[in-house]
């Protein structure tokens, strides 16, 4: 099965990158059957029709709407110095089903820009590798007030190792529509540990390992796909 | 606390390496605080003495023998094309506790060949990293036959995608002194499975998701890792 990203809504059109990927990458021909998504559930079948430059499908059959390949899980995490762990936490993420990724700044954060592009077409390519028909929301790096202000925080929780601060465990919190903190190396800050707490929200330790930022990441999202079990 | 890695019995010597990283990159000083483990479970603290490009330690108190940071999880992984992912595979299950990780050469495996030195180097400077004083056993890439042979198959399961076969959950199956196999990119052939059968090692699913080999590696590692909590 070859999963593609294009629009189905109101017309059916394989987007312009995918196109010449098609065409030049994996050197197609007329008539090979692909899978079209444009990631929000929306999925047809069809047949290719290259004429030139263009690509466009025949034989199309719309499929049901999908709405499983998502979690509810969102995570917030604070980018690491190098971009390359980043890169394969958010390729882990989506490959678990992750549905929403917001990138943080906080006051510990050696990183402090990001090219959102560059990772935005990262997840469409994780997400047609992994057969997903809904692709996560990613959203631009944003100060931790912001995050707090624009989002709902009904079940969110931080993962911090400050000892000083009493902790949760994982498993004593719920899975359903989590929304997860995770700071960058140096940890998140007194500061910030405190507005959180004013906030309500609740604190958890990852355990006793020694976790580096990506790999909380990562682990979140692979105990937040084991409860799909 | 930093963490380096040498000899502790019978004597105690910092690695050759290690001197010339915390010489050079380090730039540590006379007299700086730093933890040496030998990597299987002895530790000792002392403070650093620099003579020239020589490192050793005054001061030395030798801590109690630590049995704790090894899960007992086996993962043999198939490696993938990319060496990069491999990579950040083994980094992560170190970092999530695995204990041994052996490389298999199977039937649809793409890759022939390992810099079995590169990530030996890897696995110890991640084991430092998360502070393990055990450091995971790796072997070098084998025909899966003779993993067969050499290693205990009491709880050996194997997690392949084929859907003509039985497969457990990994709710199903225990965690204790595990040992699972994980396939290549085209994930393993018919013939492996069947032989895999033959052996009486159990089937397992990881999910319905499709992951990445590296990725399956990795959330096996942390399905392991909440079996601590």
């Amino acid at each position: 099965m070859k999963l593609f990203f294009g629009e189905i809504n109101p017309e059916i059109k394989i987007n312009e990158d995918e196109q010449q990927h098609i065409l030049k990458v994996l050197r197609m021909k007329n008539g090979d059957e692909i899978y079209l998504t444009d990631g929000k559930g929306n999925t047809a079948k069809g047949n290719l029709i290259i004429e030139g430059k263009k690509v466009s499908l025949e034989n199309i059959e719309i499929l049901p709407f999908e709405n499983k390949n998502s979690s509810g899980l969102h995570i917030a995490i604070a980018p690491t110095k190098s971009i390359d762990r980043i890169e394969f936490f958010l390729e882990k993420a989506i490959e678990m089903g992750v549905s929403e990724v917001s990138f943080l700044q906080t006051d510990h954060s050696e990183r402090k820009n990001l090219n959102f592009e560059r990772l935005q077409k990262q997840a469409i390519a994780a997400s047609k590798q992994s057969l997903r028909f809904h692709f996560p929301i990613l959203n631009d790096l944003q100060k931790l007030s912001e995050f707090l202000d624009k989002n709902d925080l009904d079940n969110c929780v931080v993962a911090h190792c400050n000892e000083n601060f009493k902790r949760k465990t994982l498993s004593e919190i719920s899975r359903e529509n989590l929304s997860i903190l995770i700071g960058p190396e140096g940890d998140f800050s007194e500061r910030e540990i405190k507005l959180l707490q004013e906030k309500n929200i609740v604190a958890v330790s990852l355990g006793n390992r020694r976790l580096r930022t990506e790999t909380a990441g990562i682990f979140v999202a692979a105990w937040n796909y084991f409860g799909e079990f």
